[in-house]
């Protein structure tokens, strides 16, 4: 396992376990998280965790996919809340030192399938 | 750039330039597509490039993230169609010679913040 495969590993872990202070050693100081559907931006270690820390509910999550090579990783994670259930996808650049430097996290919804394709796909 | 690197750059290239030929030759014969958001799958090389092919729009696309390890990848492309910029998100697995066996397809909406969270966010 890559370096970065281990550091998110240990990210999607250390949240699961809610060990805020094992968490917060896993990112520089500046750390920049995104998440690009409603345009928020947290900025700095602190806030981030904070973030993580005050986040509603009882959740708890598995990580289904991980990608990582020597400059990046990716995970697809299912994510349990109050019964319900989501899926998150997270993009993480890191730093020299190997500290999480910026993540970018989506969180996509279901939809109705669009007409049109029909006699291509089967549903599940 | 590792191999599966490749073929995933070829993969929305191809797409992009409407080379279906191309396209088709970076698949097994039995890929599986499949779209989670709507619970659609396509099931065959024949069936996912002619979904491509018949894709409505004049869609153009270029990717803004790349992962990529020994048997896996993940993109995060900018796709616009009829002046709307959207999001995509795939996880690809391979088979043993290379070729792509399987794709896994988000493509998020933006949404309203929950509130709860101003204290630490900025609006982007």
């Amino acid at each position: 396992m890559s370096s970065h495969a281990r550091t998110v590993r240990d990210y999607w872990r250390l949240a699961d376990e809610r060990d805020w202070d094992g968490f917060a050693a896993l990112f520089t100081a500046d750390v920049v998280y995104d998440m690009p559907q409603t345009r928020e931006r947290i900025r700095g270690r602190d806030a981030f965790v904070q973030f993580n820390a005050e986040y509603p509910g009882d959740w708890h999550l598995s990580i289904r996919r991980l990608v990582a090579d020597d400059s990046s990783a990716s995970t697809l994670v299912d994510f349990v809340v109050g019964g319900e259930a989501m899926t998150g996808l997270s993009f993480f650049s890191f730093a020299e030192d190997g500290s999480i430097a910026m993540i970018e996290d989506y969180w996509p919804e279901p939809y109705d399938p669009p007409a049109g394709r029909e006699h291509l796909v089967e549903r599940y």
